[in-house]
């Protein structure tokens, strides 16, 4: 094992590549877990939701390692893992789930039991979700490792694969988990709010479901441009406040069989302020009847830098009784990833799904870290992935 | 037929039994109705529904025939009704649905495509849901006869159990809805919002559905003692704010399974004064991570006489960010009855779902609806059920 | 209205293009049918299971008019047809529905309860399918209508993808149907047995669904060679009779996700003699454990011309107890095309599933049925669509 | 801990109380296993499956400890379980699973792909399924503890419902999948075949399902008069071969909503000898159009002691033409016990389902094991529990 080094969250507005501690077999509180694994990072990618802490709009503390989209090659593992080689290339699925408790059985491992004393719910690298360190780093530890971890079959493959494989651990699942939630199947018309990764992701989810036609929403133009350009339908959300009217432009209609909310709780309205809760009310607008609404996009507890008092309390002026008249219904939450990436690692794998270039990747060194995160929040429409160990650049 | 009488809304707290006139094959724009059947009305109850417009909650205007829980005999038949016959006895399910559109297809006739011009749904007896004619009254006519219409298989067992088959046409389908999209199933630990007949159905339908438990919180004492001495656990909601407490108090645990709003954008809160979103708030803190909220509470797209102009538009302060946090999903909307009606209907002919009982049905003569309405209308834990005919009375 | 002309059976082996009776809104025991309409056959398709009757391997009496993939014009119309005008383009559900009983309520349309007094279930021109005429034909009466027909939004639109939108009255959904019920999803590895049209438009399904890799056995190297150009995975079934090694040398595992039976009961084993089980028994080796089957593949209850005695009565020898040990699923019975055609429509019109290339559509005038019936059943790697009006040929 | 005592097979129809080792944290390939537990077994029952054993149909050997549904409390555990404490009560699901492949991470735990190396799924004491060591003993180990065990919460409340809880370890939840699988919902007409203990409880679990009526076929007549004495539908197959008329004079149609076989392949026909296919033929025909049929009943891959070579191989004659006419479903398999357990503890604890008494559990000692494994085998209305430590009996 070389120097550990990872990306720390280091005040508002700021993050920088340090060295960090070398990872150990450790939960959080200091229990020795042989249950896990130490992995050297191959890759691992900046999101959107580590935007929210950077900017300060959540509770998070300078000194946070961050990063939860990992994929790995075991190099050290516990006493207690069965399924798994040293050597073996895997992708971590961002939730921390224990494998064991009443949400783990039923595969909703996003809200995990165990691995948070705070909530329902861990991940690695994120304010509030249990204190797991982040894998924005060269190495990180993985725990409950035979649960949790994907194996990519063979390792020439894989890296051959690196760059999509790469978005199994979290926004791949995290698009698809909205689709499948939005009812979204063969024959679908569909709108997705946001043309970020997320977006992008959900919109790719929706084709190999089968969509007839996805239409994507955004305010950036090269973000709108980049979607357009693989095979989705744009929409210019500064162009008009009519959004039924646009789509009805492209299919006929003004409402769309399913909606993802690839957004979340910073949304803008159509002059450009924060409007919380504009996206979900466009969705029940532009939704069918007895349609349902995907909402990968995070809605928070609290936020402290909200444009009022409602939302720092996570409240939101909704337009339910337009929803509730339609009798629609609203799917929320962390994607339990576990639930969909090995199919989903299977489509990457049989060149059905080419997720990397349908969300634009971008693979920067790890030391180039702040550079991506600086890029991504002025709305580049690329998705950033680090490459701690120059393999990626290597296998490319 | 008889002189055709029915309950007729003549102003803001106020409905009047009247001289109607006698229905015919045709539609509300006048058009004759072929696949359209004539009901000699047996029994037809007040609905909570129904209190919202003579509350003077919605733009109904005076005149209107109410009425849209009715069992009845078939006394005429049109041309393309093929599968029913002239003495038939059924039970009509309160949306009106072509059979023939879309939605319809797939089972979700509340959001009927055809036959209401200003949205999907359309119901009888209700405001903005198509103009067809209501049914507490004597006779009555009923569209696309086939396909609405549940035949009650034998004349005699019909009879028998009126009491408990009148409430296949709205109650008991709209509580089980909101059960079975609340996720309950064998084991689970149930939570249902309001008292009054929707809730004591859902309550019902849980416990038909496997629940181990299921509890029941209203403000209304009179209510909640009967929804105990039917086998819920009451929680009064005057005794405090914590509802996850009282809930802990029963169970061991502040969280249930799932559960099921009963009251709708009426709400109150702790302290008495309406609140619209109270009980939407409640449930998310309630209801377990990766739990389900069902949602066959009444929420309106407009209300003139809600507490504040965002309630007017049906807009909601939703501590969305809580729900999301956990993971959960909301199901709303009109109940579709025709999909749960027949196995319903067979649980009841089967003695498994005593459901007159549960709710505490009370049947009146029709002339005597106004004192109906008004004792539902001031809190009587009681279900009326209007007799037009009397043969309710005669065959108790 | 031109002559009516259309394709009948006149005994073993043996069908003629002859005239027949003009269509009227009449079910096959005489009575009006208001609900029906009477359609220009615009194209109807040759289909495997008009095949079983052809060559005499049902009890079918010469004389029957055979047809039940049809896409039509409305050029008549009962009085109590309501969403369909006179000039609308539909694609017609080989399944005869009525739309008002249980099974139909409930999309199960494949085995309604009204439309065939012998048994669930009816179709046009098909022995024990209660007696509707086909539609090989210039023209064909629809009952029900308005539940049963599918109306192709645009004329023009319709006219230009008619070869492929040809495809929904039948083949389409039944290979859907079958993967659907096999369990395929994103990812998905599948087995499809049979590289007939039906096992074709499987394999289609199961792409579309999101499937990663899809293979299909047969003996016909024809029908092989057209599967691989497609992008399928072809296995010669006759190199071999270890299906599981020949799946391993494409996947690396003799086992794959979801299986489906395209073949039915005249399947043939490896040494070419027929074996019925013998299909069923191999799948239940190659899929996975907990896996699904579907089984489009007919399977019938009488089979006079049957190898043994066992299988004149729709007996097979089954491996049952290896299909239980690996704990699957097995799934059978005719397609509710209705619960799909809207869907596939969709996905046909915004250009997802080119049908018809991937079945090898050929476009043939009715005359010539005859010689499509022979080419097709020596196993010519095409999908023989019948032109009655010339409409085709001159849209192409 | 005391000396270590179990039921031993020792050749066709004999078993034996006899010493055996004690159990220790290892797996049957000699591996340490931290991930285990040791448990005080506290009730472990005799199961219809045992007897395929004892009575030499299968090829189990001389030696084998017997058992697999026991309930029991932790005295000693791994290293590596967490959730789980000494003292705590807890049932096992007969599968052994791992809680870490890909069947287990999908709640199919009865074919868990690594805990036996011959074939998908594992279970405690019985042949071919990996060797783990039977449970009706004083002692035994579970391995993957935390993700295996289903902790029962209050150790008084458990004590005090030891006999129902102790048929939550497998014929419980083998009913309920039975019933599941078979499509059983509320107002559901149900048909059990077989009124054994798992046929009792696939009674039990369509009522606490919802059935309107379940309807229980044998030739058993002690057990029919039990099976009608706690509130089901006897049917006597010794009456008649005309099933369907024997349901009709209880519900006024031969056929049924759902189907569930609870006999396996020791079927016996009509007259009396042995026809492995005789009850999956049945329920073809007295199933539904679109119906399910559900099969926990036991069918092998290999039967040395069948009454033909076909059935040797695990080979049936299925009427599958008329099942696939009607549109049937079949769905077999050992039942994934974890997916059902904790729900069902949840009704027993509540009091919604009082197994014991519908199974009619009758307590004795394990050193009378022999006489409960002879009187079950002679036919007794009983389920044998086995109290090896008195606890059972103290509670009572």
């Amino acid at each position: 094992m070389s120097k550990n080094r990872g990306v720390v969250y280091v005040g508002p507005g700021k993050v920088e590549v340090q060295d960090i501690f070398d990872p150990k077999l450790e939960a959080p509180d200091g229990r020795r877990i042989e249950h896990g694994v130490v992995l050297k990072v191959i890759s691992t990618n900046i999101c959107g939701s580590d935007q929210h802490m950077v900017r300060g709009r959540t509770t998070a503390e300078p000194g946070l390692v961050l990063g939860h989209e990992i994929t790995g090659e075991i190099i050290e593992k516990g006493r207690d893992v069965e399924m798994l080689c040293v050597g073996d290339i895997v992708s971590v699925p961002f939730n921390v789930a224990c494998g064991r408790c009443r949400t783990c059985k039923s595969q909703d491992t996003g809200v995990c039991l165990t691995v948070n004393p705070a909530r329902a719910g861990g991940a690695y690298g994120y304010v509030d979700m249990g204190g797991w360190i982040g894998g924005q780093a060269r190495y990180v530890t993985v725990p409950y490792a035979d649960f949790n971890l994907l194996k990519i079959p063979d390792r020439d493959r894989a890296m051959a694969k690196m760059r999509d494989l790469t978005m199994l651990s979290d926004i791949l699942p995290t698009g698809f988990h909205g689709a499948v939630k939005a009812g979204v199947g063969v024959g679908s018309v569909v709108y997705v709010a946001g043309a970020g990764p997320v977006g992008l992701a959900a919109a790719a989810s929706a084709r190999i479901l089968g969509a007839a036609v996805v239409i994507i929403g955004d305010f950036n133009k090269e973000r709108l441009a980049h979607a357009a350009k693989v095979g989705f339908e744009p929409v210019d959300l500064s162009a008009s406040d009519r959004l039924g009217d646009m789509i009805a432009q492209i299919t006929g209609s003004n409402e769309v069989d399913s909606a993802i909310d690839a957004v979340g709780f910073e949304a803008r309205g159509h002059t450009g302020g924060e409007q919380p809760a504009v996206v979900l009310n466009q969705m029940m607008e532009i939704t069918r009847a007895a349609g349902s609404i995907g909402i990968p996009g995070l809605y928070v507890t609290e936020d402290p830098g909200a444009v009022d008092s409602a939302a720092k309390q996570g409240n939101l002026s909704l337009r339910f009784g337009l929803g509730w008249a339609k009798a629609q219904s609203f799917h929320t939450g962390q994607t339990p990833v576990l639930k969909y990436n090995r199919q989903l690692m299977q489509a990457i794998l049989y060149d059905r799904l080419p997720i990397a270039d349908i969300v634009n990747a971008r693979v920067i060194s790890l030391e180039d870290a702040a550079q991506g995160y600086e890029s991504f929040d002025k709305g580049a429409a690329q998705k950033f992935v680090l490459d701690p160990h120059g393999e990626l650049a290597k296998a490319a």
